[in-house]
């Protein structure tokens, strides 16, 4: 068993002087400070960003997350090329609707390509390649969680509007309009689970689908002070709209005083980081791609997509944002870098002399445990004394330690819990910790949102 | 239990004509025949392609396997941008001495940056970037299993030659040469590792260090017709090399006639794939971008640095390159996008009316042994004979099929376990078959190459 250790784990984080106030200003949002400053990323050019080891455990179990629950509506994983040939987006269109946006280059023949920001000309193009297949290969969805490219005006915020990012993509293939909506039904679902996992709380509006086109589009939102849309709720029959949407929809840039749906004037307007959108796309990329599937009369028809992105790593940054204090992370639980770290008395110490059982018995103790396999870090450096490796814990957002304080010492010996996330503690055996550790009911304790709509 | 079923499985696989005869020609591979026409990967651009599903199941395959021998060198994963600001490679001089391999662009600032084909100066920058940081922290490996890209000028085979392919690339830092050459030596015993866990032949050769730089290189090849590279092995002293390094130590172009260590004329010459390379690369870019520690003296000192890439996308194509047959493809079996394949008989005959055990409950059963967990795929596609589904599997390169044929009507039922790579068949009950899939020593029959040096 390979233990990993604190003292191996490269975390460049940055000393701050006590009782140092955090600066939030227009670029430099709360969340990317403590993603710097605890070593998760570290900037290499503007809006461009390193994951760092840490930070790359909190976006691989992200990933899994997602994956877990698209194969709960039989979505497959492809990884599409980011080099996309720009006829494919001359064909569209969008080559030139969204041109500013788009990072271009051209090959050593001067042939242009795109870094891709999305793929719905792609996902199209691929199906159309593989020439008519039945109607009853259908419904198909393809998806992919890779890097993405955007050239940002103004790239700020870290993650949260960053220039590469990482961003998971679906697109679906159906035969007809209604088996298409039916599709958009299953894949919001979907994503509330998602969201519910992440045991944060979020909403769903109306949007626009903009230069992406098509009939219907939601988005999904993280209520937040410094997301960047305005969101209508209606406290009376439930419409909920980003303002954008409606401005578009009444053609007025004024201020909304009642629900556009059902007039009430008991709305209310919240700030929103977008993080999630889905878009009833209908023939528009089938049709300029030439994307179709042989019907049950033997005739060539053409496919209805949707698209469903979600921002991945926009995701990591915006929940960071809403659950951390100002000097300490917070994870969503299931998406914290590791989950429990044990941490040891300080070398020389009276305690360190009188151990019954050492730190890395507890980690192998708790590792029997298949469930939480690789979701201990031992904190080994023990130089440092324990009050400073916990206060470290807590900065990166490990939401239990596990210290071998004087109780360890006594026979039998008691290790002391404590919920970096609310400050609870417990004194446990070995084998209560164990048990403590088996059960997910008390990783409740660790949903700082109570209100997610499950 | 989510059952993987083979009707749900995007894979379009291209029909081929009886005795149709495959092309190998300069462009197109065996490899890249079995793996376009099998629905494993398809062409999006030249050079550029999409690992369809089944694809990246292999991908997935291979990073797992790469990143587990990684943890036991202390490697941590970590993921650079693709975007590298073009300043660093003009530091290093690589921006000049690489430019027309390089893709470039410009952002909408007018910016140049260039999509990274490897990492050496963004490695050295990030370390750069965090000031001196005590030798102690010393040696730190940091790797990404990522995109790479790179413009070439005749993109072929594939993913042996593809424009954008997936590179794992690890950077090393040390206090000094001895350290760094420690870290050399572990490395490459890693490699060892990884190529074993392969079970593929492969030669390690001495390489030049070319445009990269530095004082030490060595290539990893498998030995094929199809590959591009010499490779000089001498039967008597063991020294091997690219022909192109010797021709570079003794500055012609001649032929060899025998080996340059030992002048021994017993020399073998073959062609290889080069799928891993390894470079000690003393200071120049920790000089050129200015990479120090703090060392104990208390004097700001340069970091030496090492350099390992694996061509992942590359190793997957040059396996199926070597191992496969004509027109089926043979994985190294680690990498199998699934191991096993369960068949039942055809709908509406007369084994189907009979059975006493689904496939279903097949694959249940299977699916109990931890370890084969969602390694095995159900072929639910009963409108289609038996003969017909083996066919594909055979084809599509699945290790091992379980039939559900007349002896599986029996009581109690017998199942038979066809090995697709060497035609082997065994019938086993239903408790058999989990033996004999949890029994490692059974996968040791797919083992294509028993002179693998493990």
């Amino acid at each position: 068993m390979i233990i990993n250790r604190a003292s191996k784990l490269f975390q460049p984080i940055v000393a701050l002087q006590k009782n140092q106030i955090l600066i939030n200003n227009e670029s430099i949002s709360k969340s990317t400070q403590l993603m710097l400053n605890n070593g998760i990323i570290k900037q290499s050019s503007p809006g461009i960003f390193h994951f760092l080891p840490v930070g790359l455990r909190v976006l691989d179990k992200l990933i899994k997350l997602i994956d877990t629950e698209l194969r709960y509506v039989d979505a497959q994983k492809v990884m599409f090329p980011t080099l996309t040939h720009a006829k494919l987006w001359k064909a569209s269109g969008r080559y030139q609707d969204v041109a500013s946006e788009l990072f271009k280059l051209k090959d050593r023949h001067d042939t242009e390509y795109l870094l891709s920001p999305t793929h719905e000309e792609t996902s199209a193009d691929l199906i159309a390649s593989l020439g008519l297949v039945s109607f009853r290969k259908y419904p198909l969805k393809l998806y992919q969680i890779t890097s993405k490219f955007r050239d940002e005006m103004k790239p700020r915020f870290g993650l949260m509007r960053a220039r590469q990012f990482i961003m998971k993509d679906l697109y679906s293939f159906d035969i007809d309009v209604e088996r298409s909506k039916k599709t958009y039904a299953q894949m919001c679902d979907c994503y509330d689970k998602i969201f519910a996992k992440l045991a944060i709380d979020w909403v769903k509006v109306l949007g626009s689908s903009g230069t992406m086109g098509g009939d219907l589009s939601h988005e999904y939102h993280l209520p937040s002070a410094i997301g960047e849309d305005k969101l209508v709720q209606c406290g009376d029959c439930n419409y909920s709209a980003n303002l954008e949407y409606i401005h578009n929809i009444i053609k007025t840039e004024a201020n909304i005083t009642s629900c556009p749906n059902c007039s009430s004037s008991n709305i209310k307007i919240t700030n929103g980081i977008e993080v999630g959108h889905t878009f009833l796309l209908g023939e528009k990329y089938s049709k300029a791609l030439n994307s179709k599937y042989l019907a049950e009369d033997g005739k060539p028809k053409l496919l209805h997509m949707g698209s469903y992105g979600l921002g991945v790593s926009r995701i990591i940054a915006a929940a960071v944002e809403i659950l951390s204090e100002e000097t300490a992370i917070k994870w969503p639980t299931l998406l914290a870098p590791y989950r429990t770290v044990i941490i040891g008395p300080k070398i020389g110490s009276k305690e360190e002399a009188k151990l019954a059982v050492t730190p890395e018995n507890v980690y192998q103790h708790l590792n029997v445990v298949n469930t939480l396999m690789d979701d201990v870090l031992y904190d080994d450096r023990s130089d440092m004394t324990i009050g400073k490796r916990l206060l470290e814990a807590k900065r990166t957002g490990y939401p239990f330690a596990i210290v071998l304080g004087s109780k360890a010492t006594q026979n039998p010996p008691q290790f002391e819990v404590i919920n970096l996330y609310n400050q609870d503690q417990h004194f446990l055996s070995l084998d209560q910790l164990v048990d403590f550790f088996s059960s997910s009911s008390n990783f409740d304790v660790c949903k700082l949102s109570s209100s997610a709509k499950v």
